[in-house]
């Protein structure tokens, strides 16, 4: 930056300071009860998390009783057993605390933090918004609206949400007439540019089931309801703001702004504008892109460019998702990102009319003294900040600038807390500018500092740490999780429709088994089918008999000795080359679930990801394993304790997550030393298959993986009872696991071990709602748990256990959630559910679905008919703890409804059944989340989150009871099962001799 | 020390040091081979431990081949695989190695080490030893002569050690007469007081079977054969020195030396003397003690003052066995030692003639300061020092003090390397004076400085480290092994029979079932007896039938939910406090097991430590699963894995371990949360009834263990099939452990879990010998490992493979060893062997003895007679891997003999069987300990060292094939089969807010 503009945008900001001297914004104020917890929480980072959780729930506490029993949970946990002080603040002069009860307490508790809502709400109803965007008006400022709502999960909110604009904007529309336009108005535009009616509109509201997945579906369901609104705004003469959410939305939101500027019907009607996030690095790219598309369409547009409200989110999530960090991680640079964009939109005011969000008064200074550089008009941009926050600010700009819209998000309390919590968020964090400057007083000279300076005297002060990971075990990095399934990347959206073509073209071809190399055809074949279409045959897979299983248990037995003699490490390198080619190849493979099995483009990756992860993982924990351990330390004697493979073991894998599982269990059996017989399941066959190419291309010797599908009645029980078989690992029903185990148990002759058995099976998994659960969350997280790949997961949720006083609000808002999936071939993005996975599948849903009418009150059946295996949709209410629905696995899209007079009871339902594999919680109640975690016996539990998708390393998969024996798959003690322990001691004394060495303990 | 006598040392020393300037003990001469190596040796502590190594294998490498071998395996592992130059040094000049083959070099590194031995060795023969005495006295020393020999491990060897003193008495009575004495000879004594023949003889080597817990034993049978040496001796009118050897004969040796001096045959003769070592931290004790017995006695005694020799096995030793250090830990502080004593045994000059053996010119300055100071005469004390060694301070003291004799071993060059080893670690030593005289140069001042002020300024330079325990988990310390019996100590070896006194008092009660906290007594009764008096029934045991066990069952299950709901913390203090009660019941708990099931002493003493071993490792380990561990980092998302328990476990324990294994098991499921039903073994019910009082004791709440005997045949499988069993633990055979695996695969109505089995059962277990096995340990480890308890251990060797170029030697001394063995009631200490437990027992072995004469050639079979149940102690050979006696179990004193072809052929032959419990190679080839290592297939292995008594946490314990399933017991995995894992995630963004934790992985 040249150094005069340097040097004018300090000096305007000084001007700025000087003229609000003595201000601050009204949050800070210590003289209020506002001021005086935000202090508190700025000073106490445990106290402010309460606080900003307790804000969240408060909504939802209706009773008295649970407000207390939260004021209780949330804030009395240290060791006086009271609360803050703080909290009480003012009780006595205001008279609300004297000698005060509980409940009063937290009646006065709940008033003030309303109180602070309030206070950036422009009003909790239509008609007190409007009246206050009239007063707002008086007050010299311009308005944008935008009306508050909670995530949409059906179709009917989504209306709703549309409706609510159409509701406001008629209300205003009545209103206009009397507001006169700021500035020298010409054709009533306010300062001879901007419509005086201004509405901000979130996207992902309008459509329940948008997602970046179904990319056109979500622009098309998004624009279905925008439409509408921008058309009464047009009629207005209104204009209308696209708000920018999470960026899993921004692709989406750019694409779908697009559509509507050049709309034919609005086309020629300029008010439209989209907010871009100087905090992302990808935003530069995008505006320039943005400016390339209107210029190319000579179609000008509004555009407001903030820093960006999601940035805890966005960089959470993308750790989470094994993403790279989207957003610049400092936020000085952030605020230079700003600098750029500005001068970069300044720089095109002829097609962008430019509104520069922010209540930083450098950034607002850098904007003014880049326009002034540039000769921009003043009707070319305008400031914006938001209703109730930053006065000293906005007061500020008001002065200088003259044009400042306020941010007036109108709404009720409940949805107006979420927005709260944002807000307290910006004021206090350590970073923030407003914290910085009326908080903390810090100096005017550093607040307007170029950030570029800044940021280089961060970097100096606290060097980013070097990014090499740190090694592990012998050379390998740490393990990472493979990145989930990210469909913003506009690649790989059409990747999976390439890769499904390809693999229809390829119907029919015939699958061999493949024994100790070679692949051998047998003339008993059995086809396995496209369940959406079963008339379509992906392939004539070979069947082995028990002279085939022979052939592979010989040929397993005989590549034992070598592969047993490998080092962990060169077996854990082929492992991780497997992994490399499944990576290469990850759409290819997932494409093959979606078609085989019928599974959803995200889940049919992250499927293939979870394969790759067990590879990287047991690779590592097999080095770790595999180097001996020294057990105690005395001197002259040296105990090692370390493992060792058994020999032949049979895999039999499901059809569920037909590549993750097979590949997890096959994985740990190779790494540790044992050589495999896999039986595939006959409905995934194909991409069972999968695993022979991976491994071939990674070079693992001939006879260790024995590809060997067959059926089960035929070969099942020979293969278990087998004595040349040590190891046994299944993944399946409750009925076969418990035969394999029972058969197992018997000792035939020639038989050299005791057989391990190691068991998956079934589940029937249940999420509690509390009282006070995030119904956002916990809708989608059930209806995402129930319905994802049809129910059929063991993981899957089958029963919600729904608390009394929050029933008829959760039951009605899921029914309808329910209602609004679409549902048809997973091919086809649009659908989140489809066919199950085959026709006897389908015919115990079916049963299933005819008990639900008996057992319970049906609320939602949805009959989908076509070719496919289509299996109802069932929403069923009214199942009892003894209903067989309450009891019994499904395993496809049946979901009991049961109503728990309280989350003891709730808990306690939930482990009624003979299974205990997952199951969840959404609380907001820290003492109903501690009860969970202990009583709530299941293998996995999930607290504020769907009960799937356990990452490999992170939530070490499995349950006990009837859900499995065995450790957890994915977790530290799982490749302990596939191995045999042994200690080798010796005695280093020799003639009394004894080298003494580092690690012994030696006398003094 | 007062200031002027330090002076007066210090002057002497140095006037020492002027007399002998310039020479060096030829060791160190750098112009021989010798002085290389040893410099070498000196300089690279790797290179120094493998060229003791291969001294002390050296003299069974009787073949060039061989030879070649472990030159290449010992000296060629390094980076250029080549023998190391200074091993070669010299070649070219002495022509032996020019242009050398590998067999030549490795003639020509014999014959260097041979020399060095020799050099140490008076002569090989009676006839060269005579001979060279006779020099050595025409050089003016003294001698005193002692017999090299092997351990003897049995009676003959014995025998034969003290014939080889009578034979070179004999020899030496023919030349003395030759000899003029030293000095004013009066009466034939050299200067006047001593005898010119003086013998050296080292106790523990007259009788085979000498070992502190047999003490009175001891005593007597060295006596036996000490009694005609000494008679000889006197009759020669010579001199005898009980060399004082490792601490645990130090009791025996002095208990002996006092009634051989105190003997009416002796008692009139003054000529005896006794060695102590100055390194003990007892030392000055047992001086005091034998002094004040010489004036109460009225008997005057020779006592030679030595540092001592076997610092680094006695401190490793201890360390081992849990023992405090014996020794004084520096150097400087056994110098001090040396001197303090030295002035009390000059004190009591009139009393003890003083022997001051010591190569320390500081030591030796201070003895004849002393000796100055407190007037003592010339003839009341002599200087001693090592033939071979120091050759310029024996030299020195020959010119300043006269009085000089030098001790000077004779015999074969097999035991002489094991003396060699022992001389040049006393020459290599970083601390020794040697070294630090006379190869590094050390300046005088040091060298003779008070070894107080020495130890003050080591203290100063390296302070000794913090006593203080790191604390682990939760503050507890580190697990440590309860230290193993130490029948040194007078007390436990007289609390022995007390305990059993009170035993056979106590026996005839009536032992009830504990349920639920309530005795129980029942109709049906079994006896529990004494096998080695069958008529004695020590209890009459109360049999649960269906019924009880029912009711036990139904105990546990109520007493279940409280139990799992305390910390694990919580539990863990429950096992501490039994183990804290069984450590101070430790001896009665002992003698329960000698009477019930005829385990001697100091196994049933380890095996009550090692049930206190279980409770304190379990304690330790339910603490550190019981903490949850996080896994994964990702931000906003908690994952803790964690361990819970199951229910109810079966505990069904053996009675050959009856304390250890039962309290084991029980353990391990409590402390994870579990309650049990305990049925011991009918035969150890007493042993087993301990368990109550323990637990009962230590607060463990009523219904967590209930004490259910039973008859296997009632309620066996009933217990086992049961649906309120989870877990079921077993130690037994393999036939029993088999049946439960399977019975327990089947899932019963109402069963909450698949049944976890742990199973240890059977073993057939070898030991290898290899060709240069050292003999002098093999034949203990294997004769112990065999017949130990009577062999019923599932680690005991019941197989001893011998690789053919030993199988003489090893066969020969193994049966007379084992012919030497004392058979008896396990009561009395000095039997080694005893009945075995019953009297199926008993016909078990008797058939398997009847086998052993069809199947092989029995070497020895030593029946007894007598009312107990006593089974032939039985060595067969001939043994082939086909026969029975190779394959099956015995679980009795019957060791099977097999003579392979090969290392190869004996490890394929021990790896030939169903089981792969425990096994051990006795070998000295790095080669085959490694082969050993890697292809010895067994559950323990254990390398040049006996095959049982696995410690907890050290030597994790358990088999794999049909030897049992299961992780092992008292290692780190072991918990884990008791307890289900489970895996909490919580989500902790809420509205995207999200606490970053210290420990999350966050950006940058």
């Amino acid at each position: 930056m040249n150094p005069q503009l340097d040097e004018a945008i300090r000096q305007r900001g000084k001007a700025f300071f000087a003229s609000i001297r003595g201000e601050s914004p009204s949050i800070f104020n210590k003289g209020f009860w506002t001021g005086k917890v935000m202090d508190w929480a700025m000073q106490n980072e445990a106290f402010k998390v309460q606080l900003f959780r307790f804000v969240d729930v408060l909504p939802y506490l209706t009773t008295g009783d649970n407000l207390s029993r939260h004021i209780e949970e949330y804030f009395a946990g240290g060791e006086a057993g009271d609360i803050p002080a703080v909290l009480k603040w003012g009780a006595e002069k205001s008279g609300l605390f004297g000698g005060v009860a509980a409940k009063l307490m937290g009646k006065a508790i709940r008033s003030n933090i309303e109180g602070m809502a309030r206070q950036f709400i422009v009003g909790e109803t239509t008609r007190e918004a409007v009246k206050n965007l009239g007063k707002i008006r008086k007050d010299g400022f311009a308005f944008t609206v935008d009306l508050l709502g909670e995530a949409t999960v059906s179709e009917g909110e989504s209306d709703a949400y549309r409706d609510g604009y159409l509701e406001v904007l008629a209300a205003i529309e009545a209103e206009q007439a009397h507001w006169k336009p700021f500035g020298a108005g010409t054709d009533d535009l306010d300062w001879g540019s901007a419509p005086r009616v201004n509405a901000s509109i979130k996207p992902s509201a309008l459509y329940s089931q948008a997602r970046p997945m179904d990319f056109e579906g979500s622009v098309e369901g998004i624009l279905a309801r925008m439409r509408p609104v921008y058309r009464k705004i047009m009629a207005m003469g209104g204009a209308l703001c696209i708000d920018m959410e999470q960026l899993k939305y921004k692709a989406i939101t750019i694409e779908l702004f697009k559509r509507l500027r050049a709309d034919p019907e609005f086309r020629d009607y300029p008010h439209l504008s989209i907010v871009l996030q100087a905090y992302l690095r990808e935003t530069e790219h995008d505006l320039r892109e943005l400016i390339s598309w209107g210029r190319a369409e000579g179609l000008p547009f509004g555009l407001r460019l903030v820093k960006g409200a999601y940035w805890d989110s966005e960089t959470v999530v993308a750790k989470q998702m094994g993403w790279p960090t989207p957003t610049w991680t400092r936020k000085p640079e952030s605020d230079m990102a700003h600098e750029k964009l500005a001068r970069l939109i300044l720089e095109n005011s002829d097609l962008v009319y430019f509104q520069c969000a922010s209540h930083n008064i450098r950034t607002i200074a850098n904007v003014m003294e880049t326009a002034a550089e540039l000769g921009v008009p003043d009707n070319r941009f305008e400031f914006q900040a938001l209703y109730g926050m930053a006065e000293p600010v906005r007061k500020g700009l008001l002065k200088v600038a003259g044009r400042v819209r306020l941010y007036c998000p109108y709404g009720e309390l409940l949805p107006g807390m979420a927005y709260l919590v944002r807000r307290l968020l910006e004021n206090t964090a350590n970073e923030s500018f407003l914290r910085q400057s009326f908080a903390e007083g810090a100096a005017e000279d550093l607040l307007l500092e170029n950030p570029a300076a800044t940021l280089a005297r961060e970097l100096a002060a606290h060097p980013p740490r070097p990014k090499a990971e740190p090694a592990t075990l012998d050379g390998l990095t740490a393990f990472r999780d493979e990145p989930l399934a990210d469909f913003t990347i506009a690649e790989l959206r059409t990747a999976f429709p390439a890769a499904i073509a390809a693999l229809h073209h390829k119907a029919g071809q015939t699958l061999p088994l493949v024994i100790g190399g070679q692949a051998l055809e047998t003339a008993d074949r059995l086809p396995t089918v496209n369940p959406a279409d079963p008339t379509e045959i992906l392939a004539q897979v070979c069947q082995a008999g028990m002279a085939e299983v022979n052939q592979a248990l010989a040929a397993a037995e005989a590549a034992f000795a070598d592969w047993r003699d490998k080092t962990p490490r060169q077996r854990a390198d082929v492992l991780l080359k497997a992994a490399a080619i499944a990576r290469r190849d990850i759409v290819a493979l997932a494409a093959t679930q979606v078609l085989e099995v019928g599974k959803q483009w995200d889940q049919a990756y992250n499927d293939v990801g979870e394969a790759i992860d067990f590879l990287e993982y047991y690779a590592r924990e097999a080095v770790r394993l595999g180097t001996p351990r020294r057990m105690g330390r005395e001197p002259g004697e040296k105990n090692h304790l370390f493992y060792e493979p058994k020999g032949v073991c049979a895999v039999i894998a499901p059809w569920n997550f037909p590549l993750a599982i097979a590949c997890g269990m096959t994985a740990a059996a190779i790494v540790t030393g044992n050589t495999v017989v896999f039986k595939p399941s006959g409905l995934a066959a194909l991409v069972g298959y999968g695993l022979v190419t991976i491994f071939q291309e990674a070079g693992l010797p001939a006879g260790v993986f024995n590809f060997c599908p067959g059926r089960g009645s035929v070969i099942g029980d020979y293969l278990i009872e087998h004595p040349a078989v040590s190891t046994i690992a299944f993944t399946g029903s409750m009925e076969v696991g418990l035969r394999i185990q029972e058969k197992a148990a018997k000792v035939h002759p020639g038989q050299r071990y005791c057989k391990r058995v190691i068991a998956e099976m079934g589940g029937k998994n249940a999420l509690i709602i509390d009282d006070d659960a995030d119904l956002d969350e916990a809708i989608i997280g059930v209806v995402y748990s129930a319905f994802g790949f049809q129910g059929q997961k063991c993981s899957a949720c089958s029963r919600v256990i729904v608390v009394d006083a929050m029933y008829e609000r959760f039951v009605a808002r899921l029914t309808e959630a329910c209602a609004s999936l679409a549902i048809g071939p997973a091919e086809d993005p649009t659908n989140a559910m489809g066919p199950v996975v085959d026709a006897a599948g389908q015919a115990k849903v079916r049963e299933y679905a005819a008990l639900a009418r008996q057992e319970g009150d049906v609320l939602l059946e949805r009959q989908i008919e076509g070719p496919g295996f289509y299996a109802p949709l069932v929403v069923v209410a009214g199942i009892r703890p003894e209903h067989r629905l309450a009891q019994e696995e499904v395993f496809g899209p049946i979901l009991s409804v049961m109503r728990a007079a309280s989350f003891d009871e709730a808990i306690a339902w939930a482990n009624s059944t003979p299974f205990a594999l997952t199951g969840g919680v959404y609380s907001r109640s820290p003492k109903h989340l501690d009860k969970a975690r202990r009583e709530f016996r299941v293998g996995n539990l999930y607290l504020n989150r769907n009960c799937v998708g356990a990452m490999v390393g992170r939530q070490p998969f499995g349950g006990s009871k009837m859900s499995g024996v065995g450790s957890k798959s994915g977790g530290p003690d799982y490749l302990l099962q596939f191995m045999e322990p042994r200690v080798v001691t010796e005695n280093t004394i020799r003639r009394g001799f004894t080298p003494i060495d580092a690690d012994d303990e030696w006398v003094e």
